[in-house]
């Protein structure tokens, strides 16, 4: 009786990591998320197959309960990395709760793929030694506190920001942040379609306005070292 | 004429990507980092394989420019993610002004995968929704910005700092962070031997002055959520 947490990376399928992909082929239940690649989901031959947005999060935790305690091998497949804003977490904490232990397989997280992708390090001698990630949005539905990000040194990660690109990035030029510092969206990374855009913060969320989403947004002085052709990973 | 530049993981060899198994075992020579495991080395069958360790910076960067103009096709195997405290962007970066073309094969980073192998969510709704990442010392041998990151919200996680562990806990209690914020180190992480010690801000250092390197520490709320009992993810 047992629950795999799995990563499944950042979408292209070649990104998921030989555990993940054995423990796919082998499962006897996937649930897995709208994100993850179709060929990765098609590899869970014998499985059944549960798409993770059928469901509400509370049902998502009762199914992984349910099939573990009838001896299932049960795998629960999730975009990027699952404790990185993937509310890995808690899943973790449903399933301990109900006694059911669990595994944790990391996988490669849209955090550090995506600026990879872009040739933009996320840390560099001499440009950033300090990374802070966060949401475009509080968990509360407040606003983000700018002074204190402002006051942040190196670069700033933000995930599920496009549509607020030009609100944040007001809020962190008047609280004290440069109006030409690097900033750079990465729209789709590692997808087909995928795009790079980069400019200023006070530029981008003009420039960046029709990208599609999955998207994360990457300020500071590390996004001139991007290139805006991006080498393609092909899938396996 | 190519080289790519490819994460290994974190160390145990199941955790590389599909797509990073492919490139090594079709190799002509091999530059390795020596926290990349021996199997994964192993895989490399046909190729030259060079032990980072035994070359200064900028001869690993002539070694991948050399034998990319010499047409073989050159894996730059690095331990975790190459572009996250990995100095991958310097090598890119030879790469790009020397006219070789590269690509960047993103890995599951140190950052992610340890804090999740430990049981600890980076982000947990109501617990923390940012996370700031630092190595212990800058680059330029001064000490950090207490003050600032006392300030900052959400978790710290804290690269190469063991060693100095005791000195930020203090800087960071001094500059206002709670003493009694749970903190934890991560050391050996999926790889044998792993441990995981958990305490407080106050107490950590002294817990974990043993544990051998490498070793992540992770400060903050989500710390709480942490298992001591890890899963193992089994080798291929």
């Amino acid at each position: 009786m047992s629950v795999a947490i799995v990563g499944a990376g950042p979408g292209d399928p070649g990104l998921v990591t030989v555990r993940a992909l054995e423990l796919v082929r082998a499962a006897d239940v996937l649930v897995y998320d709208r994100l993850v690649a179709p060929e990765l989901v098609a590899e869970a031959v014998g499985a059944a197959r549960i798409a993770r947005e059928t469901l509400t999060q509370t049902e998502v935790n009762e199914t992984l309960v349910h099939h573990a305690r009838c001896g299932r091998a049960v795998v629960r497949l999730k975009g990027g990395d699952p404790f990185v804003f993937g509310r890995g977490g808690e899943e973790a904490q449903a399933l301990a709760e109900a006694g059911v232990p669990f595994d944790v397989v990391p996988g490669v997280s849209t955090l550090t793929a995506v600026p990879a992708l872009a040739g933009i390090p996320l840390t560099h001698r001499g440009f950033a030694g300090q990374v802070t990630v966060l949401t475009g949005t509080n968990g509360d539905g407040s606003d983000l506190d700018y002074g204190q990000l402002a006051a942040t040194g190196g670069t700033l990660v933000v995930f599920m920001g496009l549509k607020r690109l030009e609100h944040i990035a007001d809020g962190l030029i008047l609280a004290g942040r440069p109006m030409d510092e690097p900033a750079a969206v990465v729209s789709r990374a590692s997808l087909p379609g995928e795009r790079v855009v980069t400019g200023t913060l006070a530029t981008n969320a003009a420039l960046a306005v029709d990208l599609p989403s999955p998207s994360l947004v990457v300020i500071g002085e590390v996004v001139a070292l991007a290139r805006t052709t991006v080498a393609r990973v092909p899938a396996f």
